[in-house]
């Protein structure tokens, strides 16, 4: 099976100026590589239309991925531009969507409220959306297929974010096709970075889907600790786990002959 | 004085997959939008030279950003690839730059250790670079002139960026031209963020060079809270604060008449 690419977009000039930090990228990231997607990169952009456009144009026409997941920008404020940037990045029509109305009906209507200019904004979407129910706030997310790529739009408040992630995103994404990947690490103490280069080099390439990384934890020369992270993703859990021991098994081999400890966390 | 415009560039496959949430993006962020520089994007990208390569075209090509800011990809390892990457996307070999051999061999042959193939590669840079002293770690940084565009790459690993940011990067930006921002904001009880929004909308182009945004922070119908943003960036220190003062007296004043509470904060 082939691997499956997404890209990540996250909105809002609070995150690109550092006011808040991207936890939701992280959230994201980490959920779609569990599912065995490659996660190519994540942009974050200021509230601009011309540059979320221009961006989701890049990525479209240059990196041609599977999936597009995008957070931020679907409230009720001027500046919550996603859905009208999208619809102009696809060329497609922004109009009112019937079932996000209902949505919205039911949310701010039955408990007293206006359904007022800014609520009805946040049912306006690209023509051929599908909205996604928000359990936690008011604005929904949406759903969008434009040829081979599947668009996700989600609200930019993490606990609505996840909320629908877990409730009725993820079951869209696993129906891309997904694979299992299994982890593990080692901590090597003792032994600088550069020194582990060499051996982490020859396994950069072993047996297909894997991936094997050094993270520097200590310092390189006076005190060196690294912790090495190592994935593999398979069709078969049982074959990624067992790629994962065998590189973990051979990776300190190595090491050991060095002399140096390590400690192993899931291999 | 024109505004200058910078983009981020993190590079880790560990950052896009999530297994680290991405202080280095917000550090960044917030340091240069607190110098007055207007962060466009963030992009984070897989350890993948054709993704970097690509994505490092896009941005010069279509956002010609004054200054670009990197972090990761500077190490030792077979997928630090930041420099040569680089070189690529700019059309510059890549080369051994005599300065940071020095100071290489200052860190490691100084401490007994050999300067090793692995470590002679941190000092091959895109011709041209000037390298950027590392106080922390063994890897150093590089500043590159290209046309108008300046662009400084750090390390990924954050007290090394960040020692490096303050000694010796924000003197470099400081040159570009800054400017000063002031800031505050306003914690609105009780009023829902639709509400606020046609208030907000008026004060969106507010005298130039400022900014209003709104954070929901409790549940938009059941127990509204909501965070407004504010701040002015001036070449004069009294006029950004006394836009930021300005403008919260004239929107809490939007908002009293609605009877509804409002906590302010450094207004």
């Amino acid at each position: 099976m082939n691997e499956k690419k997404a890209w990540i977009f996250t909105f809002g000039t609070e995150v690109v100026r550092g006011l808040v930090v991207n936890t939701n990228a992280a959230f994201l990231g980490r959920r779609l590589s569990q599912l065995g997607i490659v996660v190519e990169g994540v942009i974050t952009l200021a509230d601009d239309r011309k540059l979320i456009v221009s961006s989701l144009r890049y990525v479209m026409s240059e990196h041609d991925p599977d999936l597009i997941v995008t957070t931020g920008g679907l409230g009720p404020t001027h500046d919550d531009i996603t859905l009208e940037s999208i619809a102009e990045a696809l060329g497609r029509p922004l109009g009112l969507n019937r079932e996000a109305v209902e949505m919205l009906e039911e949310k701010v209507v039955s408990r007293g409220y206006e359904l007022t200019k800014e609520r009805l904004k946040m049912a306006y979407m690209p023509e051929g959306s599908v909205p996604i129910p928000n359990p936690v706030g008011t604005a929904p997310g949406a759903f969008i297929r434009h040829g081979k790529t599947v668009i996700i739009c989600l609200p930019g408040v993490p606990r609505e974010m996840e909320e629908m992630w877990v409730k009725h995103v993820e079951n869209i994404v696993r129906e891309l096709g997904t694979q299992y990947v299994a982890e593990g690490s080692l901590t090597v103490i003792g032994l600088p970075e550069a020194v582990l280069a060499p051996i982490l080099r020859k396994f950069s390439e072993f047996g297909g889907s894997t991936y094997v990384k050094s993270h520097p934890r200590g310092y390189e020369l006076s005190d060196p600790v690294v912790e090495v992270y190592i994935s593999a993703t398979s069709t078969s859990l049982e074959r990624a786990k067992s790629l994962v021991k065998e590189m973990c098994d051979r990776i300190a081999e190595e090491i050991v002959k060095l002399g140096r400890s390590i400690r192993y966390y899931g291999c």
